[in-house]
């Protein structure tokens, strides 16, 4: 099933995708910082998979950025080759 | 879109969902909390919205339920009146 990702590139996995929303809505950086009262910084950080983010962050960036918390983990695992 | 649901709400809403897809797997607390290396009583607290929890858990639920981690969050929120 999904056991071969580990933690770290999960993180990746999910900045990666956040990455991806963030600019199919034309937000920049700060942009969407503002929104979610989240430091500028902390969102580059979290694309880059450098944070572990929790349930509240999850929650707010998907207010900030009008979808469902789902579709932020709407990405591909690795799958156990 | 889905401004209104707070942050313990989120909880609560993700705590009953874990509870629904563990019991569609049959698993009990004790056997969900062995599988992924959690404290039987945090799986507990988890799903009554006690707990914050982070991505790294999020992947550790999702594979030890054996499901992709979107479905942890296939849930409806509170819309906007």
């Amino acid at each position: 099933m999904y056991s071969d990702t580990n933690k770290d590139c999960f993180k990746i996995l999910f900045g990666k995708n956040l990455k991806r929303l963030r600019k199919s809505k034309g937000l920049s950086y700060r942009k969407l910082a503002t929104r979610c009262n989240i430091d500028y910084s902390d969102i580059s950080k979290i694309e880059k998979g450098e944070r572990n983010i929790q349930l509240s962050t999850i929650l707010e960036l998907s207010k900030s950025l009008e979808i469902h918390p789902k579709e932020l983990f709407d990405f591909e695992l690795e799958k156990e080759q």
